[in-house]
């Protein structure tokens, strides 16, 4: 359990900007980093270099290979990004997703948000694994935010919110939510089952098709009782046909 | 006349740093710099470096011998500091600093905001000719903001005290969302489809199987498209059963 959001930095490429990344953050009191795939490989001098002050969020880091790995505990996920692509999910500035990111963390989920690499961004098959979006606000004629300026804002937009935090004693305490490596193998378990059973057809339209599953399981609040009764389900349509046999 | 504040960069050391604050302005649509006595000179090839995309902010900056010369004609100065110090000044957010500035620009007044040398600040002196101070709230353990930084911060309250921000989760507003009788339907799909495949079963537990997944349907924020996709997934395991006979 955890009080804080993690900052998941995903394929990060330069060890500076990590370095810097991490220096934003312990500004603001957050010392949860977790790293996927950086470019330039594990530990890294450029980013041990540019962190001084904030060396021990770098050693604490969680390193993972590809971003399931990094979200496997996570109930709620926020993924950063300049174009507010049309997804069908919330989209938040920085100041309503981190309120919203503090309510969850006091209703005892476990929220991390998500940051893509320097030069593209997040990808779309990353973000199909967030629940929500937050777009940072910037002059439409210049958007040009570094990885550590983002994590600085959403960052400061955190500390802002968490002074503020009230703890709900609402319905929803006390809920059980699924994981993110529970939704993982829900949306792998469905895929699989479907690509058998000749869903995703017609070929061109195969990864599209696949990516808006995705997105919708990354959308829905689902409990682990929901997660169950969703593998309950596939399992029993694949039962039946193979009863049929 | 100015709509917006005029950010004033005192005595700047590295001419990268001034760049990157060019950057951290535009980024907010900010294009006012005033630059007292740069250590470096002016103009100053390693700023113009560091601004690519804002280097007209470089070449319209205001260069002052002095401070005093910089803020001639502003009636309302705001200083930044990491320690508030006691000088008998109101001490601002930069979120209630910004909201005041609005206030006072749209009343004709003219505005700028001090941000002082990266090592050392923003001197005694300095700090004299300044109506309110700023006091960005950071980490007592790790205040370590850089001049970009704290360029940064500020810009951004600018933008969202000027009223340019765009409450984003409007972007929600558009979505096309499954009426309750489509989610109905589709609830009496799967319930039909589960039901001849044998899934409410046992017999005494059927009852509130069925109900679990109603309420789940019901929780959960369908989309026309999410309840097209999920008609189809349940259309393609029967098609698959189906095919077996």
């Amino acid at each position: 359990m955890s009080d804080i959001p993690y900052f998941v930095l995903v394929r990060p490429q330069m060890g500076e900007n990590i370095g810097s990344a991490a220096r934003a953050m312990w500004n603001f009191d957050l010392d949860r980093m977790r790293i996927v795939a950086p470019r330039d490989g594990w530990p890294n001098p450029a980013a041990v270099a540019l962190a001084s002050g904030a060396g021990r969020l770098l050693d604490d880091a969680q390193l993972s290979p590809d971003l399931p790995d990094a979200l496997k505990d996570c109930t709620y996920v926020y993924a950063t990004t300049a174009r507010a692509r049309d997804l069908s999910k919330p989209v938040f500035s920085p100041e309503e997703a981190m309120r919203d990111a503090a309510a969850r963390i006091a209703e005892g989920q476990k929220v991390a948000v998500m940051f893509g690499p320097e030069r593209a961004g997040l990808e779309n098959e990353d973000i199909a694994r967030a629940n929500a979006i937050i777009s940072v606000p910037v002059n439409p004629k210049f958007a040009s935010l570094n990885l550590a300026q983002c994590v600085l804002l959403v960052g400061y937009e955190w500390m802002r919110a968490s002074g503020a935090v009230v703890h709900r004693t609402d319905a929803l305490a006390g809920t059980d939510w699924a994981q993110g490596v529970e939704v993982e193998h829900l949306a792998a378990h469905y895929e699989e089952q479907l690509d058998a059973a000749g869903f995703f057809f017609p070929e061109h339209k195969s990864a599209s098709m696949r990516t808006n599953l995705r997105n919708m399981w990354s959308r829905m609040p689902l409990t682990r009782a929901d997660v169950q009764m969703l593998h309950g389900v596939m399992r029993q349509m694949v039962r039946w046909a193979q009863k049929r046999d």
